[in-house]
């Protein structure tokens, strides 16, 4: 445990003096604002949030919080499902949402150059005006930002076929909590040049060093792609056709999972009827192809068919034109807003070998039956990337901070028996915290710890998340 | 700097004990053998080879090693090319060769899980006999040891297309030097589950740990390739085609680039003079495309001759069959034995985005004119990754061991000033470990020692590489 300096008059006229009056709240509205994300209804008030634009900045920042042993929790769009985000100790909230810039598209060596705040729709769009592609693509991705991505190295639909995002970050300025700023590799393709520092900052959760500058790989953009809905009438043969799919030699640019409830809240939610949904339906999966060649799409999409019609699957929903294509995605990606918008849920974000994912749904209902919650279950059924989200409906207080937390275990325990982890693109934050003994021994924790304090060795950044 | 105890008899006993006599070698013949690896002409004598072949002896020895205080240094294939594998301190050379079972291909996920010492070609060779491909693919395919590529994060000609080793690697059982087994990660595609100790250990070059089990993802096997070889006039204009071929939306398998000397050097060395080279011929280009639909194969070879036209290039040679494919393939993978069987050289692994290419050929044989020194350059030119074979020729010792080494600063400087590195996919192991601080700044490189001391606090494990 950590005891932290209160941030006093002294250091905020230092913060003001660095950032400028504008760029640094303590009025109660901003900093409410400032207390939440989208992690369940979590909420920790910070004493104060600087938005500072440059590097230079950001590095007095942390230099001076280490000085004066101030806790810095630093923030990016605010999408968080983890808690990450969350000053849990009060203190100084690091809002990153003044490093907006794309700095540089080059065109030659297929790379961008951008500042963290950038949010990734407008990265995606900014590089596909070029004809060039960024695939991470979270849910979220009208809003969070591309340095948050980083911080928990985000995934989204199209991960089955491209990746997540460490396939993507060849380089980072980073910002270390002394206040020194380093690179932490170079902008090439092949780098075998000491320990893979890159790699390590990608997915920690901004409890090593603040990035503020990040050079990603880019792809060409493919030109084609075709998507359809596929209903099925057990959701265990749905996930079972994922497996069969790939086996069969085809990789689908996107490969959801619904459960009934999640297609059918979310078509509530957006207020659009078009999808019908059968009495007899208990799951979907939302298949994209994509490529150059429409004809071989086509052909992809039939084997594909060929393969969900042996899972006993209804009839076949192929978007006709982008319309259509639009309408099907806004769906999947508003799941997660219409289930909070049911009730308050916890949402797990368990990841298997796919194989392994029918078994892994089976297990989540019998256990939901033996500590008697309801999960609406969802994900990126193609990487074996299940949220399971956990519906506090009925549920009394007792049970819900209570006996659900050994429910939640059981499913973790699962996971881990099946070969797979606890988070697949969430991060573990706070809320998944004290979880993690049951994916890692306890030397692999102190490791991790003792590479925390490497980077931290006051344990100002970020306190309190990942592990004690 | 580490003083380490000496290999004694009770050692010796001790280890005979775990592994039996067969297993513990001391003979002066023997440890000869396992004083050199590809490293150009260094040879450092362990004191005792020692051949374990269960994750429980790798952990016995280290906890024995570390209370004893005796240096480890981990072997695969012996095939690398920065002396990683030198037993510079003596003491223990521990050979991963009796680990050499694949454990189980798992054709439901995609995934092979294999012990270190199981020759990559091997591997590679299994999981194809299922239609699976592990595209990471060195030129020493047939000798270097899986566990070895995960050691220096190996690329190769494939890595262009598919990615290096780092994009492989899922999980790893990992033996610490306190004896201690962890495993990495999870089997899984996707992980937001605490630090990527995962990506860490690949390419740390045995510094952190004995990986003593590897889980891989796998990829569908392409069904077909073509292959083509491109004579150019100008090697710089050979460079500047390769990112002209990726501008223009190609995709190649393979981009391999190598001067007039490397090729004719190589055609000499495997006595094979199918290859005619022109007068007036300075560089090649081996460009490979594969992919499911030889039609679309076909339309991309022509879409990139037309490219390679305007580069000034010579008659282009189609690889018609496999014999001549594989001929073509010979020729290049050999090139590096053939320049070694020339005279006594230094590899340098520079890597740099692609597009700047031009731009470092051109700057390292300007530094070659001022230092007095003959340069054969080849490699993965897709990834903008050129070795720089330096002759030695007729320079005396005193320019081999001294002013040379100001020459490859500046090579390495003029790398740096591309946004480019000084390792691709050899490692920095003890060759490179002087050049570092070009690259990094002592912040990082604090990091880094760091972080080798969280994992192995008293320093025995593979001492003296990377940095001191």
């Amino acid at each position: 445990m950590n005891y932290f300096s209160t941030v006093n008059d002294a250091h905020l006229e230092a913060f003001r003096a660095l950032l400028g009056e504008a760029f640094v709240l303590t009025d109660p509205d901003n900093l409410a604002h400032y207390a939440h994300d989208e992690t369940e209804d979590l909420h920790f008030l910070p004493s104060v949030v600087l938005k500072p634009n440059t590097t230079e900045q950001v590095s007095r920042i942390m230099e001076w919080c280490t000085q004066y042993h101030l806790p810095v929790t630093p923030r990016g769009g605010g999408t968080g499902l983890s808690g990450g985000a969350l000053p849990q100790y009060g203190g100084v909230l690091l809002s990153m949402e003044r490093f907006n810039r794309i700095i540089h598209i080059d065109e030659r060596n297929l790379q961008v150059t951008t500042e963290p705040g950038v949010i990734t729709e407008v990265l995606q769009n900014a590089v596909k005006e070029k004809g060039l592609f960024y695939p991470p693509d979270p849910s979220s991705r009208g809003t969070c930002f591309i340095g948050g991505n980083i911080a928990e190295n985000s995934g989204g639909p199209k991960a089955v076929k491209y990746g997540v995002v460490k396939d993507y970050v060849l380089n980072l300025e980073l910002v270390l909590p002394s206040g020194e700023v380093i690179w932490t590799g170079a902008s090439v393709l092949k780098n075998a040049t000491g320990y893979n520092l890159t790699q390590l900052i990608v997915g920690s959760e901004g409890t090593l060093g603040i990035v503020t500058k990040i050079v990603l790989r880019l792809i060409p953009l493919p030109k084609h792609d075709l998507l359809m809905l596929v209903p099925f009438r057990s959701a265990e043969n749905a996930c079972a056709a994922v497996s069969a799919i790939f086996r069969a030699g085809y990789t689908p640019s996107a490969m959801e999972f619904m459960e009934r409830d999640a297609l059918e809240w979310a078509v509530k939610y957006v207020d659009n009827t078009s999808v019908p949904i059968s009495a007899d339906v208990q799951a979907h999966l939302l298949i994209e192809v994509d490529g150059n060649y429409p004809e071989l799409l086509m052909q992809e999409m039939e084997g594909i068919a060929g393969i969900v019609t042996e899972f006993d699957c209804g009839e076949i929903l192929f978007a006709d034109d982008s319309v259509q294509k639009d309408s099907l995605w806004k769906l999947r990606r508003r799941v997660a807003e219409a289930v909070k918008s049911n009730s308050v849920y916890k949402e797990e974000d368990t990841v298997v070998p796919r194989a392994a994912l029918p078994v892994l749904l089976k297990g989540v209902k019998e256990i939901g039956r033996r500590y008697g919650f309801h999960s609406v279950c969802y994900g990126h059924a193609g990487d074996g990337n299940l949220h399971v989200n956990i519906i506090k409906g009925n549920l009394t207080e007792a049970q819900w901070n209570g006996s659900l937390t050994q429910g939640i275990t059981e499913i973790f325990e699962l996971v881990k028996s099946l070969g797979g982890t606890i988070s697949g693109e969430h991060g573990i934050g706070l809320v998944q915290k004290p979880y993690m003994h049951i994916l890692f021994p306890e030397v692999s924790l102190h490791l991790m710890r003792q590479i925390k304090k490497v980077f931290d060795p006051t344990g100002i950044l970020n306190p309190g998340k990942i592990f004690d």
